[in-house]
């Protein structure tokens, strides 16, 4: 099924105790649509850059086949830039500088050939921007899933709180999901979180896995435990990426397929955090997919006798 | 089979947001052999006590089935007394006051009835009193499996090398983890501690699970999230009792068996995190753990297609 990802491609400086890059691609939507393109081969994408964007940066989506048709090249105007830096034990990160740039105004145009997406990924842009796209589509897709922050969640809350009410599946680390909830327990800022409007729930709990609520069930998919965590950068996106893009593909929406979803999006964060930037999840093969993913079945599946 | 524990036994006096405690019955080895108790019939107990300890505190441990031949009383001495205080978010705890009294010289003598035990626990105390009891017992258990904590790892670190080549499983929790070996990432943290004597490692995350490693084999269990923590003292000693308690009641230590294990373990703990103290542990049916492990299954057992 065709998958829709609104959100942003960016110019990303990256700092930790390995190295420190140059000017690298980075960008929400960036990492969710490379990690949707291992398993849907509908991958449309609506984003902004400025002239300032290369063609090459733009080939690295073009060939793992995402459809850059909706990303809009603003003339005279720069790309959107983020520059971080990562402490001694990656658990810390400091930006060190945010340009805006074109994601300023994103006012996101959809594509005549991206109408009639199934599922939508809303990637972490301002309530008001997720709330014009769905707006923009003339028919409302199978499934919605938002991604939001801190950000937002303290700033614009009215606003999230109405685009809250359009959306399937909401996915927030554990911090925000205790802001947006204003519960401590996990377990009842889910319950509150539900009731907001989304029917499913992740919360990213980064090194410390991730949890989907859906009604009474509860799955928790765990991270892999990696000898090194090498650039953190883009983690949680990947993440959802690879979600989103299992969902598309398998177009099932049982709790038992959320699971391997959830499995499956851990797998590509896995990979993700093992070199800088989206370098490990360009060039995977759908092998090597298979066999991380084997490796959490090892970790955390057990019987009862 | 026999499972022997020598640790503490002790006085506690807990505060946590939902309220105070007076002086109620805690203590390491306390929470391993009530959370054993489910499991095993022979749980035997190596502690002391002063003569203040009420006979009212050693029926809850004899009520259980737990044989404290083995639990020394000291004329004219005062049990060990701990109180602490939990935060908000229940992660922060300071210790308000310690009283070592009879644990300041703890001599474990381990009655004759008790030698022969196939199943050791060494809950947290020095490594030389841990050291002393391996020595004494005439014949080596089938299973050694020891805790400690950062004060031994700062303060007498060669002693506890000497003890861990002795060790078969050794429990501590991630930052212990991190302090024995050097090292930040948990797996190569693994990989060093292994090599220093025990053959398996289990690192306890409290609210973010536990980690087992044995060889090249890595098992995560996960913590339950639970609406509320009431109070976790004692968390990561019942989760080891129930460990323990599970494997030398099925004597058997395949992996397979071994992840089992840890699953009772997690399962005992989320119990014991619900009301103060031992409360929670001390009249569960084997009915409500098994619905509890039930839930573990849900949690985190997954199929791939």
């Amino acid at each position: 099924m065709s998958l829709l990802t609104v959100g942003s491609v960016a110019f990303d400086v990256l700092e930790t105790p390995f190295g420190k890059t140059g000017k690298i691609l980075g960008g929400a939507a960036t990492y969710i649509t490379l990690a949707a393109s291992y398993f849907t081969q509908k991958n449309n994408l609506v984003a902004i850059v400025g002239d300032d964007f290369p063609q090459s940066m733009r080939s690295v989506l073009e060939n793992r086949g995402i459809n850059t048709e909706g990303v809009e090249v603003r003339k005279g105007e720069k790309t959107f830039y983020w520059s971080g830096k990562y402490h001694d034990n990656m658990n810390v990160r400091d930006t060190v500088e945010v340009q805006l740039n074109v994601m300023g105004d994103f006012d996101p145009q959809i594509p005549k050939s991206f109408q009639g997406a199934k599922y939508l990924m809303l990637g972490n842009t301002s309530p008001t921007i997720q709330k014009s796209v769905l707006d923009r589509l003339h028919k409302r897709p199978k499934l919605v899933m938002l991604d939001t922050m801190n950000l937002w969640i303290e700033n614009t809350y009215d606003d999230l709180r109405t685009v809250l009410r359009e959306v399937d599946i909401l996915t927030i680390n554990d911090e925000e999901a205790r802001m947006l909830s204003k519960e401590y327990s996990l377990r009842k800022a889910a319950k509150i979180i539900l009731e907001m409007g989304p029917k499913m729930l992740i919360i990213k709990k980064g090194e410390h896995g991730a949890l989907l609520f859906h009604g009474k069930n509860v799955f928790f998919a765990p991270a892999l435990p990696l000898e090194e965590v090498f650039d953190p950068t883009g983690a949680g996106d990947t993440f959802a990426g690879g979600f989103i893009g299992y969902l598309a593909e398998s177009d099932d929406l049982s709790f038992e397929n959320l699971k391997r979803a959830l499995i499956y999006g851990s797998a590509m964060a896995s990979f993700c955090v093992e070199k800088f930037g989206v370098e490990r999840i360009v060039n995977l093969t759908r092998e090597e997919i298979e066999e991380r993913v084997s490796e959490f079945v090892k970790l955390s599946v057990f019987q009862l006798v």
